[in-house]
């Protein structure tokens, strides 16, 4: 049934049925993870992957963006999709931990280029919601056991979220989506043993690829399962062995709640868990200026945390970037000390620049069960005997506290004026937050 | 340790260490599956498959079996993939059920022609021993709860075998083989809710391209993790809940006790549990011939099978050839009302012809709990009273009772013949016997 359910909602979706906040939660999803895939396309991971599978390329199709290149949609859907995780910047479904822009996103820019006609940006948008609300309401019903058993779920749900979309921007029948549905469904790739690898970055890519190829085998006529989802030894079975919600979170499409409202959108580069301490940190460097205080005499900062904190970031002495991710007392000091935790903070030479080193090492995180996970309490102490205290309620980014248009520009600006330059990125910026107004979304090659 | 322990193997093996009925099970597992590779590609999913994809292909360096079409690398492991396992009529390791040739032997001669040097027989057969024996161990460590669960054991271990193989032919180090096993293991790919639809045979062909991303991705620098198999939650544990033998299996690598040798080839293009009934038909339809009976005299037919039989292949109005691989009926008919259950007896047309249809319906299959699944009794009763009894104590294509090497030259000319004719059948033929001796494989595009 949810197979079906899912494939029918999907062919029956209009942009008319999407109400503004859906609109405009799609607009600033869309607008986030554009400027995320030009921050992560000089990213060592990006790269190397280009370089590895480049002479395999076919027709120039489709743009990388960020770059002056382009190639064949499938290889486009890969590289932008590495590009889009690699910083681990990108938006968050925080009831999934999903980061669902990305692997949709990414399917539908690189296809799009090979159509015999414009597509809108109301068309490109319907197509995303179509995709992000399939992503999560999969996801959800397989949570969390699916991810505590090591699954990473913005892949596994990625691949299906991509072929949903792509088959609605091919107006597939519902039959066909169904078996799109299916073939994207039997591609399960992300194992969280990944996490610190650039293989993390590579599952939203191949998700991308994967819902992609399925898509297209599907519109022309290869057969999958037509309960690929619900069947016994089906999806979700199979991924995710203690019993699921599937069937009451597919019947809620399209019921009220939509998924994509409920995405959140990240300040700092890495795993949200880490956000209260690095937000109370940043704030602790300005009130250090104000009273003209030198880090340097920084003796201890304790941050009391929530568990899961320091169970997934934990490493006190990260060796390179993307280690540092997972890092809550990188991220602290890099916020204390630079007053600042972009991409640029998590270059590797930032990571083992001996200032920060010996920050880091003056962090003791200390797990508090009463604490909630977007919450946390920070005490700074000076030498001399001073100190400073901040309590973070909810870290910004948190729905409580979501990153303003403002924000989101600043970041954006951020990842791309480096790559783009500032002319080229003010336009992009404008271009991109006017997505509900554009006639020809194939204009992204010359944009970003 | 399982996965630095296979990459460390996968470096240190060499084509002396292989003994000589290891070769042997080489050549013939490369040989069978020549053909059916050959035999697959002009099956309705290959050609949707290449229909779907070719907008996307990249520089036509890798031949497509069995065409004179040659396509990108990664597109060939695909397509020749796909031909590979359509028909189900490809090797099986009987003990874990994969059928373990046709992933890796896709992947090396897609990757082959693309390399500046020539790929001799023996360092075709070590690559490919080095995949079949990643993939046949890993399978036995978690089967069968592995494959009991949903997953098509075929594709999820091929992936990997794959990768080993294709990183055997680079002369990668261990550490770049063991990040190429990460990589294609976190692409966890079957579903066997496909199975009966074109999404079956498209496994074994993802995984042909999972091994081969992995493999250049992990050659280019890309990073996975350096315990993938075994972490805590790593493939092994992801895929398998109840507990595996990975290490055990991983560590008996080239102990003596070699997967290859125990690789079957099927005399019938379905799954395995219906050939007892489909020999012992064969058979009787000598007998009625011999005794002047006509099969239109038959009233009735009882097949005593193995309770599997019934569970497996319990259709008993398949609707195309895809469906009738899982009808035992079918193929009991087959056999003996034309002596043969080749591909061309499960062509749609045959599954629908009238007298096929009519011997079906007079086919009775008991469940027999004493019987094993390569055993079966057979009771033809005849107009008139008369009967005739066949008991088939171990099937053909059984390890006790294997083909011979001219019961495979009759399978590959028949495949081969309609489509190469018969003069190249006959020297692709010599040439695939021939593999130990061959200086350069990539003239296999002039072959096959």
């Amino acid at each position: 049934m949810a197979t079906q359910t899912l494939a029918a909602w999907t062919v029956s979706l209009s942009y008319s049925d999407l109400p503004e906040e859906v609109i405009h939660a799609a607009v600033r999803s869309f607008y986030n993870i554009a400027g995320c895939i030009v921050g992560g396309s000089r990213h060592t991971a990006t790269i190397t992957a280009r370089n590895a599978l480049s002479p395999f390329s076919g027709p120039p199709t489709s743009h990388l963006l960020g770059t002056n290149t382009s190639t064949d949609a499938m290889h486009a859907a890969l590289f932008n999709g590495i590009a889009s995780h690699v910083h681990d910047y990108d938006d968050t479904h925080l009831d999934t931990i999903i980061h669902p822009t990305g692997p949709v996103a990414c399917a539908l820019l690189a296809i799009i280029p090979t159509l015999s006609r414009p597509v809108s940006g109301p068309e490109f948008i319907t197509a995303l919601v179509a995709g992000i609300e399939a992503e999560c309401k999969i996801g959800l019903a397989v949570w969390p056991a699916h991810y505590d058993v090591g699954w990473h779920i913005t892949s596994t749900t990625g691949s299906i979220g991509a072929a949903v979309a792509v088959a609605k921007l091919f107006a597939l029948e519902v039959g066909q989506v169904a078996y799109a549905i299916g073939l994207a469904a039997t591609q399960v790739t992300g194992l969280r043993e990944m996490f610190g690898s650039h293989a993390k970055s590579f599952h939203p890519g191949r998700a991308a690829q994967n819902g992609l190829i399925a898509a297209l085998l599907a519109r022309e006529g290869f057969t999958s399962s037509v309960e690929a989802l619900e069947a016994k030894r089906g999806w979700a079975s199979v991924v995710c062995s203690g019993g699921n919600r599937l069937e009451e979170e597919i019947a809620g499409l399209g019921s009220g709640r939509w998924e994509i409202v409920r995405n959140a959108f990240k300040p700092f580069p890495c795993g949200i868990v880490v956000h209260p301490v690095i937000d109370g940190c940043v704030w602790l460097h300005g009130e250090l200026e104000r009273v003209g205080v030198d880090v340097a005499d920084v003796e201890e900062v304790v941050a009391d945390v929530h568990p899961l904190v320091l169970e997934l970031t934990g490493k006190t002495a990260p060796r390179d970037g993307l280690e540092a991710k997972f890092s809550v007392y990188h991220g602290g000091a890099v916020g204390l000390l630079l007053g600042k935790a972009a991409p640029a903070q998590y270059e590797d030479d930032v990571v083992l620049d001996k200032r920060v080193v010996a920050l880091r090492a003056r962090f003791i995180a200390v797990a508090d069960e009463c604490l909630r996970a977007d919450e946390c309490h920070l005490v700074v102490k000076v030498r001399g005997g001073a100190s400073l205290e901040k309590h973070v309620d909810y870290a910004v980014g948190s729905l409580e506290r979501p990153m303003t248009n403002e924000q989101l520009t600043a970041k954006f600006v951020d990842q791309c004026v480096g790559i783009l330059g500032e002319e080229r990125t003010d336009k992009a910026s404008q271009w991109c937050w006017n997505l509900e107004h554009q006639a020809d979304m194939g204009r992204v090659e010359g944009m970003l």
